[in-house]
């Protein structure tokens, strides 16, 4: 693993690429919507901001959550497309600590070509997670190709990862599967999943439950496509804390094989990815842990209780976002 | 109410209107992405062709399902596609027996005040049945505008109600709630849900796992798109059976003072309106417990050991599917 960031590299040109990328900007509309949505109910643990909802159900805790796909990705690759849309719902479960248990679909089609590409990459990404998609809905004469995915999952409630639990003085843990490429039809996706046998990928999946069930972090939340900066940043958001990265810290593959540098990564959407927050005391075995499944974790930096989210890199320290002025998804206004 | 059929209907134009209604006809897709999705996995009880998946945790019954709305209906009026995407899916949970729990929606928006208007209705319905909004993903830049909700539910799995248990020999009902209005943007949704008081709406929404619990049917569906024809189709096709019903027996409001005629009227989307079989036993005991909440259900024909759904008015008989030969979403191909 290269760890030494290339020598071009400028805390502050980091922090406007990821500032300005659109995986974050995008993230803007969620407060108000939010605001709009919320009506009480007892047995709602958590809701909005998580990456998925927890609902007490007796001593059950269920876990529910929605994602889609860019129409980008889907024009660009529609196998791909279907695939992702069962991969990042599998996350959300897993950034819970929770386990998948079944998905439903909605899926708005155009071309018959494309629908079956992304059926086939749903079908494919479904049996390698082993997770069945077990009902939905279809709009065959659609004017658009869409597919959406929503997941069920369980887990104990006081076994979950939550994204609002972060604390000052937490370790911050960034974790990846760094075996993978870059993807051949989207250049911001890192593809692992596709290439990773099925016991490996299932093994990565219920790690993110070990360490819920062993309470071994403080919070939690699956890389999306903010990456690993921008995801850190809604993380705090929701924990309203701060926090001070490392760059050099970041664990990343060999960029120059995969061709990319070090600002492309950042903003990568990883096929398994986790952002973390720890006691000191529980880093090392974290970092053990997720090496058993073929993920390398490091310590990349502390929560703080400033709204800001800071990148060093050697003598240079730039602020990312200020979360208490503006946030990413708005959460809190 | 007014059960006289107007003189000129005919068995064989009602035929041909359900057939050929857009409604009917866009459920054909659904088969061919059945077979391409379906994977074994043992705590699956039913899946595909029900109005919702039945899931096995533990001794629970974990019920996840979801629906989209029309393009048609979101450029017609955000508000009510708003409001109709969540009453969909609680009729989705209803009709399976069960209890609406908690919903996700994905909302791609290409104009903000038609997401605003969205959202108002999703969070006015949300409100009306008890059900909250607890996630969902945003598309905030979509060339389009979709919203598709996904919810989940539970129901005890002994009594559950599915479509695909209807025997030779039932007694098939058709229940509506008639006390509404053709909705002003949008001719064939027969709209209820907006009217009711919130209390006689649930108590609406909890009379179908009455019957679960008390085992009173043997099958039932909520009535969707395809109308009430149609949506027996769509159930005798996941029972592999066929029926035969007389046309002058379909509840229906006063159809003069509606402004719609009886062709109309069986095609439309009814706010509150299940299609349920029973054996003759239970009968009168089903429609006076729907009439305690406001619903008017009627014995309107039989389920038999043939493949055709035929339609009677008088001396008339016509067909309106024949299951055996083609199917309504081709499940069985």
């Amino acid at each position: 693993m290269v760890l030494r960031v290339e020598k071009k590299c400028s805390t502050e040109q980091i922090a406007q690429v990821v500032r300005e990328y659109a995986g974050v900007t995008r993230k803007r509309a969620i407060g108000e919507i939010i605001q709009s949505l919320r009506i009480e109910s007892d047995n709602v643990i958590v809701s909005f901001g998580e990456d998925a909802a927890l609902i007490k159900n007796n001593e059950d805790g269920l876990l529910l959550a929605a994602d889609g796909i860019w129409s980008m990705l889907m024009e660009a690759d529609p196998y791909w497309a279907g695939f992702c849309s069962v991969l990042v719902n599998v996350h959300d479960i897993a950034a819970m600590g929770g386990t998948p248990l079944a998905m439903v679909d909605i899926l708005s089609v155009q071309d018959e070509n494309i629908c079956h590409d992304v059926l086939r990459g749903m079908a494919d990404a479904s049996r390698k997670f082993g997770v069945p998609i077990v009902g939905g809905h279809l709009h065959p004469d659609s004017q658009f190709s869409a597919v959406d995915v929503a997941i069920l999952g369980t887990v104990k409630p006081d076994e979950a990862i939550f994204s609002h639990t972060a604390k000052e003085g937490d370790r911050i843990i960034a974790a990846f599967d760094l075996d993978g490429r870059v993807h051949p039809s989207c250049a911001l996706n890192w593809d692992t999943a596709t290439l990773r046998d099925t016991e490996t990928l299932r093994s990565q999946i219920r790690m993110m439950k070990t360490l819920g069930e062993r309470r071994l972090v403080t919070a939690g939340k699956d890389i999306s496509n903010p990456g690993v900066i921008g995801t850190l940043g809604m993380l705090l958001e929701t924990s309203k804390k701060g926090a001070s990265i490392s760059l050099s810290k970041i664990p990343r593959p060999d960029l120059a094989k995969a061709g990319i540098d070090f600002y492309h990564w950042v903003r990568m959407y990883p096929g398994m990815g986790f952002i973390l927050t720890a006691e000191e005391k529980n880093v090392a075995e974290i970092i053990r842990l997720f090496s058993e499944v073929g993920i390398t974790a490091a310590d990349i930096g502390e929560i703080n209780n400033t709204n800001l989210l800071t990148v060093k890199y050697g003598d240079m320290e730039s602020e990312v976002f200020d979360l208490g002025e503006e946030g990413i998804m708005h959460l809190f206004i």
